[in-house]
């Protein structure tokens, strides 16, 4: 494998913005993937105004701490660029405005892909292989994708708290502090060991919708208890339920992203899956039942990966995952 | 029948507040029900600020709007009064302070009932005999009472939207709106017609999350779509699955609320139930199989009722009802 290095021919940069901060990473287009040494983070999220994703405050995050890392890979420039934002979707007009000309005029960039997060997070965990990857965190989203096919991205859920995100970290808390109400009230479908879970981290339950409502973070107050309904799992059967249809709720999206054909691979990515075996084995099982055809596989890379591997492949002309103007984007200097 | 005249012998005021204005009646208290004539409704809603329902806003349209229904009346003053509002527990305390001395400064009054609107809901529909009123509208709520039992009042459910509510308008739309994505995305439990539905009222369905998100009333909007799917559920399986698990939490609710015992009576009150026996058949049927000793029956009246009834048994000394200082609190004058 090339090193990032004067002899070791053309780099790339890769770019993943997100609610956590900016991280960058430079490789060559050889071998691109993420290495601590060509690495930078930042704790700082890109701000997001009134024009969307603020272009302006990305670039200058980027451009001195991009600059920092060509010259330690002691590189020319970079032979393209690939950034995955968090809302790039519905947010990123103004990166699709200003970013091309100026990463041409500071690094000679040609090239450029613009991605959503789930795309990068796509092509770390897998890619430019078919299948799909579940991102489930205090939301849930499956994207699918059969490369080389002509067909779109399979965009699966990810409609929010309320319409849907089933099975993710919200969707296992709210229905864990349901059945604790449940409980409280003599109704059907409770738990006493879940109403006991939610008083200690909550307080007395009648207080419990006093400190929700008025929270503008709502889902991730709700997606807080998912890791005690997990734990209660293990000996509560309502718990127990709760987890179960969480695993089937997953598997039904992983199943209607995953195009048809042989050879599909399903990952699954994000925090939720930190609750471990207890949601883990059921989805795996319940994604073989659904997809006997697919492989259940851990992911590759993450999505600073999949931002490396995506501008690797416009440097090369090789970019087979579908490019919608939307989820991907493709820009040439000068277009 | 004793008409409310100068010969008529006491009378008493009652008084509901809510979210859709405030309602004024006045009878005898030998006749306590509502007579269009000697009712006044303004829907300019009683303010709420940092100290709670303002009272001063209350009473600068309550008194000179009973001042005239004591005169049309042509009786000296009032017995007792009940003020019955929505919010009553949590935002009740100017209330309590101010009420007492302003309306026997005012009309002589000597007792007052400050209920919340659950219990006047109650006591209209029901008086005081024993059972469970349910009241469902974007939200749902049981309450239930065995008077003169000793227990207090059972309160089942009313945890709101993300908590609870289980059945009600808030609920039913969410649940039509779920399934109309799972068809856009291709998942389980979809219903097509749910999705043609819901693109007609919100447009393309994709631009949901943006509509709904942004809102500060989330579960009226959910609920504004719970009409289609009662609409749907004469044809379509998911959304008569959808009214049929309503039914069942709704009747849940209200067996949880009611009291042990014989001749106890269940009323359905609420905008809900002009979803139509699509929904109220289920219920009554549910209700009759977990309570078979119970009967579904028709309220008697509507929470201005209730909030008469009240008046009359504080100004008879025949208040049955449970008295806990919270959902139904009595003041007399001096204390």
């Amino acid at each position: 494998m090339a090193e990032p290095s004067r002899t070791a021919g053309p780099a790339v940069l890769g770019v993943d913005s997100g609610g956590s901060g900016l991280r960058l990473a430079v490789a060559p287009v050889a071998a691109p993937r993420v290495r601590p040494e060509f690495r930078y983070a930042s704790d700082t999220p890109v701000r997001t105004g009134g024009r969307g994703i603020d272009a302006h405050h990305l670039l200058g995050q980027l451009l001195p701490a991009a600059e920092k890392l060509r010259q330690e890979a002691g590189v020319p420039g970079f032979a393209a660029v690939c950034v995955g934002a968090a809302g790039m979707t519905t947010l990123g007009q103004e990166l699709r405005d200003v970013l091309p000309q100026a990463l041409a005029d500071a690094f000679g960039v040609r090239a450029l892909a613009l991605a959503a997060d789930a795309v990068t997070g796509y092509a770390g965990a897998l890619g430019q292989r078919p299948g799909a990857v579940v991102a489930a965190g205090t939301g849930l989203i499956a994207l699918g994708a059969d490369p080389g096919s002509g067909a779109g991205w399979r965009r699966t859920d990810g409609w929010g708290h309320l319409l849907g995100d089933c099975g993710g970290g919200a969707w296992i808390g709210r229905a864990g502090l349901e059945a604790a109400l449940r409980a409280h009230d003599g109704r059907p479908g409770a738990s006493p060991a879940l109403l006991r879970a939610a008083e200690e981290r909550f307080g007395p339950i009648g207080g419990l919708p006093g400190q929700l409502y008025p929270r503008s973070d709502r889902p991730a107050v709700l997606a807080s208890f998912a890791p005690c309904v997990a734990r209660e799992a293990a000996a509560d059967p309502v718990a127990a339920g709760i987890v179960r249809r969480a695993a089937e709720h997953i598997a039904d999206t992983a199943a209607a992203a995953c195009p048809p054909g042989p050879d599909r691979t399903v990952v699954l990515t994000g925090g939720l899956f930190r609750l471990g075996e207890v949601l883990r084995a059921p989805v795996r099982a319940k994604v073989a039942a659904r997809l006997p055809d697919a492989v259940c596989a851990e992911p590759e890379g993450d999505p600073l990966d999949g931002a490396l591997r995506l501008a690797a492949a416009l440097a090369t002309d090789t970019v087979r995952l579908p490019v919608d103007g939307a989820l991907l984007q493709l820009v040439r200097h000068g277009r």
